[in-house]
């Protein structure tokens, strides 16, 4: 709990329309996208680095902890304050403040709305490409805080690729700048890219630089079906090495297709066994003559079905198989764990054969999908909590599939990050001397531990 | 001076044929491409991070300090060992190590030649773009700590961009991985990036996993010339604009013209004030296209002279006027200081005409090219050390061109790094606090300051 005066002194700080210390203003600000639940102390909707920059002072000088917060889309947790504390909320910093057409750079504070920022710059002809699956409703300074992926990362990169610079207020209150509005850039350490994905442990993002490419002129959409898995992962690799980078190369399992065609009936065939939805942007007859192309080279991989999309109606046709998966699921049972394990690009049907192992074990329904081209898949792992046991199942069978990720060569999150979800399986990825080398970051950019404690890495 | 006893525990680690501490030896790594010179105490040639690990845990436990190099082409003297203790070279780490076409990825020691690993990974069809000028000696390593640029940048990014883990020697002998070989992963803070550009003061690289891309298709080289700089700078913003992005655009100032006209006689028009060089690469056919729409753009901007290559001899020709800058360049003076400043794209006209002014006020030859996509622009300060006065008047001069820089939106430094060179600019460009963190982060990975000590942060 905290005291009165400090209370008093925050709300001196935000201005007392900006702070709320009611159970139901708590309630609101003490969950996510996972299915974990910690109440705050307190809320505080700052306006502004300096105003951040008090509020840590203060922290450091009266030992509170800090949690900086976006939209709450996270899916491990990252912005929960366990232990109770103080929740910083972005979402009033939430202004485009430049969009600089010629030099393709953008200045916005952490609190817009990617879709609101993508659909600005779009107006302008330009292009920002992360896509999380949250852009609805996530904030940027959460996407540059978790490094957000989405599917087009396999030809554009993630978060962290786009950020050039940052304002960044650290753990003991400073306000500093990193990086800058220029791609090159080599003086100093690359602060910006340790705050990306660093899960608001090391700072609190009140200004975000990105970095901005020209709208690719036209899309070409592909719906693919193959046979078998090997078929569908064999296709991609085969695509990328015929100098081939599509946008988005997303993948749905055996399973996922299950789902969705029991539900919504999308007429995909039965000997379907994994589906790939194939995505290339860019000049419009190149795109044309690569969506040709890719139908010559996949066609030997035991394809059963291609579908290419005449027009943007038919495009959004094929995207709702896509769509369809999550809305399917709870079919399949009412309660799940995303985990969003990466393997290198031709490991995909080995590690797929190595969940399906893992179901078969713990008999617990498990439905893959996700982005095949960079080798992130989705785990979904369904159970239902009210059966006894089922919890507990699950996290014996997500300890196995991060194991199978890490023997072929993977890792444990490509985008959720780490959060408190993941940190007890943190030892298995990380050495004693990688953690140990973080954790000596951490300390030295917040000695007194106050932003974001217990978070990422093991305590 | 390291008393025997140390020079015998070195000895016993890396082999009596790997260390050397005769006056030639020591004098062969005791300068870099920098007109700066530091004799160290010994040389040592370890092979693997295990010889690494043990020369930093004797380095900490007797309290000498340890200077990584590669082939010591550095521009800003951060192989130097300033104030003298061991050099550690990784040259003989000169392995590729494996280079996996599925997953467009490769394993290499540092010390491999970054020329010898382009040719090895373009002979497999692959592509690996950074080109720094000195890429036919260079090394791995050291391209990664310098985190290098080049012509293609504009494109494809830099040495960082395609950086996806490492096996890193932590200044206290802790050998670590950092990234993976995934594209995506979130786990635990980007010590990948932390070490890219540390400049060899955080850790000692001893492998790099590389993300590699398929070899484009074709290219198409075209030389032109323009009537004035800002004609030249608008034509580098309206093909971006364009949904165009060159592989390179490399810009030469009138003065760079001037000098290589009058020694190698090109035939360049009279009327030129700015040479573009661009290269598009990709797609055979819409490279053609692009070409015919560069021209077209680019037309009404005061454009002189529009040369495009029919072939790779073609190419060459025209690649020639942009190798034979630095060979021209000793005919305006025999010494000189090469800076290579950022600033945003459309700010290289502003640069060019603040640095106009600073040659007119010092009255110093200063010759300008560079990489006009990125705004990365080489400043070449041409003055004859001999002549009393004229060095003081270089360290004037470069810190004016410095402030321009800074002034447009810049930095002092797009590729080259900081080094010895330009640490005592250091406080123009980054504030009190960004230093303060930064040498937390040092003193936290490096307490005993063993690893290149008094290197890029100002002392």
């Amino acid at each position: 709990m905290l005291d009165a005066r400090i209370l008093q002194q925050l709300t001196e700080i935000v201005g007392s329309e900006n702070i709320a210390a009611t159970p139901q203003d708590l309630i609101c600000y003490g969950y996510d996208a996972t299915q974990m639940e910690f109440l705050p102390d307190c809320v505080v909707h700052p306006d502004g680095s300096e105003e951040v920059s008090r509020i840590l002072k203060l922290a450091n000088q009266e030992g509170f902890p800090v949690f900086p917060r976006g939209a709450g889309s996270g899916f491990t947790g990252g912005a929960l304050p366990k232990g109770g504390g103080v929740v910083l909320v972005t979402t009033r910093m939430n202004r485009i403040l430049r969009i600089d057409t010629d030099n393709l750079v953008a200045e916005v504070e952490p609190g817009v709305v990617t879709e609101t920022f993508q659909m600005a710059v779009e107006k302008l002809g330009l292009f920002y490409p992360p896509d999380p699956a949250s852009l609805k409703f996530s904030t940027l300074g959460g996407n540059v805080a978790e490094c957000a992926g989405g599917p087009r990362a396999v030809k554009y990169g993630v978060t962290k690729d786009f950020v050039m610079g940052l304002e960044v207020v650290l753990p003991t209150g400073e306000v500093i700048r990193t990086g800058g509005e220029t791609v090159k850039g080599v003086v100093g350490y690359d602060l910006t890219k340790l705050i990306c994905g660093s899960e608001g442990t090391l700072g609190v993002i009140t200004k975000i630089i990105f970095k901005l490419l020209p709208y690719p002129d036209a899309k070409k959409t592909m719906l693919t079906v193959f046979d078998s898995i090997d078929g569908a992962a064999r296709a991609v690799s085969t695509i990328i090495k015929n100098k081939i980078i599509p946008t988005t190369l997303e993948f749905m399992d055996h399973a996922t297709l299950t789902c969705v065609e029991r539900r919504f009936n999308l007429g995909l065939p039965d000997s379907g066994r994994a589906v790939l939805l194939i995505e290339v942007d860019g000049d419009r007859e190149l795109i044309e003559k690569q969506a040709g192309q890719i139908h010559k080279l996949i066609e030997p991989l035991g394809l059963v079905q291609f579908r290419v999309a005449k027009d943007a109606a038919e495009s959004e046709e094929l995207w709702r198989v896509r769509r369809l998966v999550s809305p399917s699921l709870r079919d399949v049972n009412p309660d799940k764990f995303n985990e969003d394990i990466v393997v290198p690009r031709s490991k995909v049907p080995d590690v797929i054969r190595r969940i399906e192992v893992i179901q078969k074990r713990y008999d617990i329904p498990i439905v893959n999908f996700g982005h095949a081209g960079d080798g992130n898949i989705h785990v979904n792992i369904m159970i239902d909590k009210r059966v006894p046991g089922e919890l507990e199942k699950a996290h014996e069978a997500i300890k196995e599939v991060f194991q199978a990720a890490l023997d072929l060569g993977g890792t444990m999150s490509g985008e959720h990050g780490v959060g408190l979800a993941k940190q007890p399986y943190i030892p298995m990825e990380l050495s004693a001397d990688q953690v140990a080398a973080m954790k000596a970051i951490k300390a030295a950019l917040d000695p007194k531990n106050i932003l974001n404690p217990g978070k990422m890495l093991p305590v």
